[in-house]
């Protein structure tokens, strides 16, 4: 093999160095590179169009349920920042601060975003007059800056990250939980229906809510390695924003009340879980839906056979495209056969389609899904038909197999050791019932660096909806063996 | 009138006080607000919308011209922002610097990006190996910041502002000035074909270059005050930053070459130029490909005739949805049809469609366009392609009536007097031809604040593709009466 072909492997292993390989799939697929700072990355063309495949599908989702695209700006005056005190106490520590305009000193420093509630509110509180401004919902597509100190994990952990952040008033405190959970569905469906994995959702505990949340709900994605991934968050913020940034509206007979605001948001994490659930030791595995290519057609020629080869690609290529699917013909004269076949591997395309003189003659083609790699010979007529059921086969198998991989790994335990030697053994999330006292926590946090991710949460309507579910009434806490009235899942996490 | 219908008015006049009237239609038509820092503005969602129609447009074109968007961090290290010295010489005095981080003071300076050549270009030169890499070419979406200290004037000058910044690298100069034509060809056709603006498409005068390019072409838009709006531009920038990063390439016959590379960028400055060419008195105007709303539809009715108005209306505003068309059936019970009437215009809806009981009757409509007011009577049948054919009126209106006005105020001047006199009286351009010396467009300049914006630029391939037009072998420059080598269009501007 030539240098290059070898430059294509993915030489750690994901059962062995889940974090080697990791990184080193992120740059090999070429889907992003570290930049020249600590904690940032450069986000290349393969990687940035899974961000927009994510974006279109939200984005409209968004516009069907009465979302509006805004742009405030990035930097916040740290007087804004100071106006609602759990957001300063929160994110203090982790912003960037721009003190220096052209050659002089700014007369008040001004906070890179690390997230807009406190720009955007005080907008809220002028552009809300009556009941019916309200619902109102803004959205914006940008980056934001949290200036942590850990090592950097392509879309896991970058000091600027993209994504989207919602931000809404409302009349009731019923109109924002209804919005809470539409966002919540909305984060469920993309990684359900667009990158194939499925999620569990419900709450945060009250110590890592959102600074400000009265709640913060969340959809959690298991990752192969058995770690717990927060991928996306909608927060009710009850009427702490509302209080502290004045925004009051007046009701249909005249009075004025103060509003229920929401935030909601996710992030380039959802790309780092993709390619951590799907992917394998050939590289990135990504479901149809989201694959920048579906279809690699490669055809294998010798000189005396080339020009039919082509041709009945080509044809192919043309049929499949006018079809609506994304096609590459890879019809590359310097490289061999073999070494395309490991390039589409490892850049995750779906679904291959070789086409050599016999498959001409036949009539047929042979496809090669990945990532199994049987080939399975089709004919040529119907293909259309035939290519979409088998990415649509993939899909689902991608879905079943992480969806196997979370219903395996979700245990009850009913004290510390078995905790303790659960989540050890396995990983994934140990349900128990939990009193809600913190110190039950960190008592496991302390021993084994797993916490309550995700606690279920009753979202009916009615008195109960934002509660959190019950266990049964004689339950008694997994960490102490006190009553308990909250039900906790436990896992590490990114 | 109520308080809010006095409050959708505009007071100030586009011919008496064009700055004062700018600043109240993007207010009250809900494109933009003033954010607290001054320089800033929130972009609220009806300017978004418009910013939205502009991505699509020009991304949709980008992409089948092979661009491929990317995501660059926000901030660039100070060490990297020197190394291509024109860059730090022309943007050093307009950077924002982030100087801490969390409560840690940064051992290097960060800036914000006030363009991104120098966090592009290291990568560029390790993503290029070989001529088989090449051309590459690579788009960001993002904001930018520049610390100007000027008067806020949203979407002409801001410190923060959205634009796209394309960059790319070619293996020989005769590529490179192929991409810059396509990009400008393809600003200029946002401006043609979407924003109803003709424009002039020419160079920058050499010391207006963008900082480190061999040549900056720009696409030019003359706004109805008589100032010259650059629209968007696209720069040759030869080798110097191939040099600076070393970008260099393998060729065919194994030699080493260094690549030359270009980028070119659109700003919501487009916006600008959108609302100030076609506005009026009245609001906001729109042409049809862009507006976010094309058709409102305001119901007339009484009590004993609202059910046939509303149900009539309905099937209408469903046949256009159908259609394709965006419309707002503006039903609401609150508003009396005079203060939807003014809202409509406002905000720059193209086509109203009024229906009363008459037109129920009649099956008829009545129609009436932005910014004319005739009321026109159509057929209920075919009303789709009625009103398809006005909206091709509206645009068509908008774009005559834009290039007259440009037409018009493209004038010729050979001596400084005929120059100052000319702007002077009647603003516009004067083309004149002009000997190459700066020191005569200062003396223009100091006297009247105009300058030369665009000097025409041959496109053809060949020896003297991206060389000045001449003048007649026997031309004086305007100002100085030397011999002139090449053409200047003078122009005060934006």
């Amino acid at each position: 093999m030539s240098d290059e072909s070898q430059e294509l492997g993915i030489t750690e292993s994901k059962s062995h160095k889940p974090g080697e390989w990791y990184a080193e799939v992120v740059q090999k697929a070429g889907l992003a590179d570290y930049a020249p700072m600590g904690g940032f990355i450069v986000t290349k063309p393969r990687g940035y169009a899974l961000w927009e495949s994510i974006q279109d599908a939200l984005d409209g989702w968004f516009k069907e349920t009465g979302v509006q695209n805004t742009y405030f700006p990035m930097f916040i005056p740290e007087s804004y920042l100071e106006r609602e005190k759990d957001i300063v106490e929160g994110f203090d520590p982790e912003v960037a601060w721009v003190t220096q305009g052209g050659h002089d000193e700014l007369e008040e420093r001004l906070a890179v975003r690390p997230t807009s509630e406190s720009i955007i509110a005080p907008f809220m509180a002028e552009w809300v007059r009556s009941h019916r401004d309200l619902p109102l919902r803004l959205n914006q597509w940008c980056s934001v800056v949290r200036w942590e100190a850990t090592e950097t994990k392509p879309f896991f952990r970058t000091k600027e990250f993209l994504w989207q952040e919602g931000h809404t008033a409302h009349a009731t405190d019923a109109g924002a939980w209804e919005e809470v959970w539409t966002r919540l569905s909305q984060y469920e469906r993309v990684y359900e229906d667009v990158l194939a994995i499925p999620v569990l959702r419900g709450k945060k505990p009250e110590h890592d809510k959102f600074p400000g949340a009265d709640t913060t709900t969340t959809v959690e994605a298991l990752m192969p390695d058995g770690k717990s991934v927060q991928g996306g968050t909608s927060h009710h913020l009850g009427q702490s924003f509302a209080d502290a940034f004045d925004i009051t509206f007046v009701d249909e007979d005249e009075e004025e009340q103060t509003a229920y605001t929401t935030s909601w948001g996710l992030s380039w994490r959802a790309l780092g879980a993709l390619i951590m659930t799907h992917s394998d030791d050939q590289g990135l595995v990504l479901p149809p839906t989201i694959a920048p290519t579906q279809v690699a057609i490669v055809p294998i020629w010798q000189a005396d056979t080339k020009e039919k080869v082509l041709d009945y690609s080509e044809t192919i290529a043309e049929e499949l495209e006018d079809a609506g699917l994304r096609v590459e013909l890879d019809d590359r004269d310097e490289r061999n056969p073999g070494f395309k076949f490991n390039e589409h591997e490892l850049n995750g395309v779906p679904l291959r389609i070789e086409i050599g003189p016999n498959e001409v003659d036949d009539e047929e083609v042979t496809l090669v899904h990945r990532p199994d790699t049987e080939n399975v010979v089709a004919d040529r007529e119907g293909l259309v038909e035939t290519v979409e059921e088998n990415l649509d086969a993939i899909y689902d198998k991608l879905y079943e197999t992480a969806e196997e991989t979370l219903e395996e790994n979700v245990r009850e335990a009913h004290s510390p050791e078995e905790i303790l030697g659960t989540i050890g053994k396995h990983g994934g999330y140990v349900k128990t019932p939990w009193c809600g006292d913190q110190a039950c926590e960190e008592a496991i946090k302390e021993k084994i660096a797993a916490e309550i991710v995700m606690q279920p949460l009753a979202e009916e309507g009615g008195a109960s909806a934002g509660e959190p579910v019950r266990p049964d009434d004689d339950a008694t806490c997994g960490v102490c063996g006190d009553d308990a009235e909250e039900i906790a899942y436990f896992a590490k996490s990114y």
